[in-house]
């Protein structure tokens, strides 16, 4: 499987909702091809130790492993790559200083996109596609957004952003390369049969 | 002057007290020799454009430049290295990633002053002296602790915690390299001033 191919069904972590690294491994368990740590707020050292855990892991099922925001960290367990927010490091600064790591951008709007791309992201985060809880009204892309984006550039686009098994085959429709899944998969009541259901409606 | 010289008068950063680039600036007119961006729980993308900003006023000045806990960004603003404590990435792991950084290793105890030695840090910065408001009465070092790790490491040792312009003759004399200050020059009325008057006692 390429790179590409294994953005197909990414899922993310999420503390409150479930513990890393047994979430994770029921995950991949059920067909994660990529897995993303996202931890904020927490002792430089105790991303690392998470980290640690799930490079392993996800080594064990050959499913692509990116750290969010912390470079260091990413270059430190051999992680796959990063996802950079407009929040964290610019994407060209990561790309001169890790230049063998995969960098996601996380963009919430066609114009981020392009200039993503352009500074050399590898795939975009692109969102959110449905209201969540954490995102407001006001980010949501929408289906007609993600399509725009899609159309727009020529790497790898991961839809994020309210996807669940019953939006997802709309969402594949747009032409995204993968989608990218947080509580219908970290907040069911068995993660590993919610990424196999999951995994079965992306293999339509 | 060496790298162990410029550890004489080393200066940290604390929002609480003063907005860095000011202060910084400020500090160094007064003759700080090295200076620490410490910023907790503030997005990397900020603490990125603070660092490249004191960056700058470091290099014009001479003094060495340390960013706390993130060596990507001390990696991206070319630092001259990174200050890590219990809670950052362990110095053996700084170390492989970043071999052109010196590393300093934050120290509680003289067992893990000869622990961050033997893992291969270049410096330590051993506390705390005195009692703060941040550090409880358990963790202080004392002059006593400090002459001890002092005289059991080959590096050089910077001393914090408490330390100011009333106290610090005492502290030089435990053989320290430098001292650190937060409060007695970052809160001061007028910075630079206090930081000449540090400098004055410590070329006594
Ligand atoms: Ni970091």
């Amino acid at each position: 499987m390429s790179f590409r191919d294994k953005l197909r069904l990414y899922v993310l972590t999420e503390r409150k909702l479930a513990p890393e690294v047994e979430a994770v491994k029921a995950a991949l368990d059920g067909g994660a091809t990529a897995i993303q740590l996202r931890l904020k707020n927490v002792p430089t050292r105790e991303v690392l130790e998470v980290a640690e855990k799930l490079r392993k892991l996800t080594q064990e099922y050959g499913a692509l492993f990116f750290v969010n925001d912390h470079l260091d960290i990413a270059l430190a367990v051999q992680a796959d790559g990063i996802q950079l927010g407009p929040d964290d490091l610019p994407v060209s600064v990561a790309k001169k200083l890790a230049p063998s790591l995969i960098i996601g951008a996380s963009v919430y709007s066609l114009e981020e996109a392009l200039k993503a791309e352009a500074e050399g992201a590898d795939y975009l985060g692109a969102g959110a596609v449905f209201p969540t809880d954490t995102k407001s009204e006001a980010s949501v892309l929408g289906l007609e957004g993600l399509r725009e984006i899609v159309a727009s550039v020529k790497i790898p686009v991961v839809a994020i952003g309210g996807i669940n098994h019953e939006n997802v085959l709309e969402v594949l429709k747009t032409g995204v390369h993968g989608i990218a899944v947080v509580s219908a998969i970290m907040g069911a009541p068995d993660i590993k049969e919610a990424t196999e259901k999951m995994k079965t409606l992306l293999n339509k």
